[in-house]
């Protein structure tokens, strides 16, 4: 026997048809002798026409009413669960929020989780009744509803994991899986057995959007191995296993052929300013992050230039492409105490990156893709790297043929190609 | 400075851009210093969308599960609410049936409303706060949601002016108030200023559906004075009074010219029942009426005709139109024990009463009734009275023709016509 979370999205909830199917997935585990807990994402297209209405009443919504409107979603769908499970003769209720509850921190529509009060939760589990929670909402300590901010049902499915001590968390998607890279893009790539926390982070922020980037970093810190497998499958059927998300230690232990690389990822949303004839003295990196900052803009890369005579240098950085025309604007605001001569601004890039805990131990992984890529022609534009990641600016027309050349170049191509 | 509840229906709901109009006609109240709960639906077709859901799910849905859905309808608008307010500068906010409580009965989808927690929102409301409370949700005992079935914010909005002693609690409806008859059958039916509980719960039993009958006979129970007003002019106005549902005392204290007769009203959702040759023995009306009422069939007049021979009789009785073919059913199952001859129907039939606090000190109101519906050829079927209302059961194409002559009979036409 074993604990088990399974967590739906929002397109695996659209419609009873659907939940029916669900009902069917978790009625499949409950049968194999298996403890389950369910968390639920609203029906698809739900959480923006409730968001929808906040905005309408107003751009500057109150957000403790907001958490009020769009938490309604997700109890629809966990009422509608644990009704459809209780109707084929598996016994179940929904858990809302505030009847666990599920406690987080003070901060309406964006509410981190403090604590799972897991009691109640226990008891019904061990007495084979299947627990419905609904995603993304929890109570504060005042008593009102809030939210984890969108995409928070996943966050809330790796919680209550941790919480339970969960042998596994499952997170059916629309994928069956995490791939070396883009299927759409590389018919060879191949899906992943297993994936450690840190590579699944730096896939996640550099565009694999999986999982959300905030599950994966919770599951690293509460060690809960999350599974991401596909939510078509035929009910019936013991699911094609998916990609579990573990530690390396684990990976280490089960894994021996590990690749070098495990992925290629690439991310469009991002664009390139450049700042030149910036003076090199010091504290100039503050006055011009420090106000980026101050907005909430996200700065990604940051290569500073060796300048040209000496005494002054240019300054590269990539921000969200929503973001480049008001990280202008600020930074023209700051122009004289900064003293840089001009703003050069690309938004046709993209970022391509490669990913493995395997290159902490192998030199050659970055002289591999310069190469790779300058055979090809395709030029560099900018360059960061982390421990486990190679990541470069390229011409965005070159996105896909830059992760094809890659993704053979570092042995990933499976024998056959995506079916 | 009055305590007042205003109560808010699903049309008046529908959409942000009425939700707007609801808030600019609290702050009305707000700004004339009045201290305002609010009592709200969900929005029109929303409660019948999240039905739908359950009934898709399973015709036999689990009830506990059914109150977690479809309490979400009036979660969604007291949150829209409320924040519509907060952004044109009037304090509010939403207080869900778990989060006051409101404490209910143990029964799921048809919960009764036993106490209302009024400590934390009447703080609120004394610092100025407008409190928003969905309607037809509540909490039972063992922390689960419940819901009072449809229809029920009416009743909420009733029990919330009870527990916080409301000096009024204002029914917004699209109706602008409780009229001497339907106006669309008589065009110079007039707008009542005061109606007693005691001829709001007949005219409602008797088809003038403008309150929920539970709401009006809480309303009488707990003696909280209750407005029908027009939920469709401009919120700026101060809005035309509507009808005042009151207790007789206060009526006969204030309205000297009462009319002997408030109302007109008619039923075409009944259907009449015959059963011949029935033996006239002791016991025979718990044989009919006992299984019918076991199979929770809601038999309103009955009839027992005396019998041609002396030792048997004819009954006559009415139902719901929607249970006919059960009762048949039923009643022919029983045909050996009850011992009639056969079972004529006749869903064709329409009731038509007269209703009046005033017929109590006076005597011929029925034989007007009788008399001037003779006079037109309108054949009587069925008569039963109480004392403050005679219904006549007539074929159901004479009903325009009978509201119409009984209400000028009785003196209520208008001197000018419904605009």
């Amino acid at each position: 026997m074993a604990r088990i979370v399974m967590k739906f999205g929002g397109t695996s909830m659209a419609g009873m048809e659907r939940i029916r199917k669900v009902a069917a997935r978790v009625k499949h585990e409950v049968e194999r002798g298996n403890e389950v807990a369910v968390v639920v994402s609203a029906m698809a297209g739900e959480t923006d026409r409730l968001v929808g209405f906040c905005k309408e009443a107003s751009p500057l919504y109150d957000e403790a009413e907001y958490d009020v409107v769009v938490a309604a979603g997700e109890q629809v769908t966990s009422g509608l669960l644990a009704m459809t499970l209780k109707a084929i003769g598996v016994d179940a209720r929904s858990w809302l929020g505030w009847q666990l509850p599920i406690r987080t921190s003070e901060t309406h529509s964006k509410a981190r989780i403090e604590e799972i009060e897991t009691s109640a939760l226990l008891a019904a589990m061990a007495s084979g009744q299947v627990a419905v929670i609904p995603g993304f909402q929890g109570q504060m300590a005042d008593g009102r509803v809030s939210t984890l901010g969108r995409g928070g049902s996943d966050t809330s499915a790796v919680a209550v994991a941790a919480a339970i001590k969960a042998d596994r968390c499952d997170i059916y998607t629309d994928v069956d899986g995490v791939y070396t890279t883009d299927p759409r893009i590389v018919s060879r790539a191949r899906k992943l057995d297993m994936v450690t926390y840190e590579e699944m982070l730096e896939l996640a922020s550099v565009g694999s959007k999986v999982l959300q980037t905030r599950s994966v970093a919770l599951a690293m810190k509460e060690n809960v191995r999350v599974q991401v497998l596909s939510s078509f499958e035929e009910p019936g059927d013991d699911p094609e296993p998916g990609t579990m998300i573990v530690s390396e230690q684990e990976i280490e232990e089960s894994d021996m052929e590990r690749q070098l690389i495990t992925g290629i990822a690439h991310d469009k949303n991002e664009a390139k300013i450049v700042l030149t004839k910036v003076p090199d003295r010091p504290g100039i990196v503050a006055a011009i992050f420090g106000p980026l900052a101050d907005a909430s803009i996200n700065v990604d890369m940051i290569i500073q230039n060796v300048g040209h005579s000496g005494i002054v240098t240019d300054v590269t950085f990539t921000v969200p492409r929503a973001d480049v025309a008001r990280s202008v604007d600020i930074l023209e605001t700051e122009k004289e105490k900064i003293g840089f001569e001009s703003i050069i601004t690309d938004v046709e890039v993209a970022k391509i990156s490669v990913v493995g805990v395997g290159m902490r131990s192998h030199a050659g992984v970055a002289a591999t893709m310069f190469k790779t890529l300058a055979d090809r022609g395709i030029n560099i534009e900018a360059i960061s790297t982390s421990e486990i990641k190679v990541s470069v600016i390229i011409d965005e027309d070159e996105t896909e043929l830059a992760v094809r050349v890659l993704h053979s170049a570092y042995g990933l191509d499976a024998e056959q190609p995506v079916a």
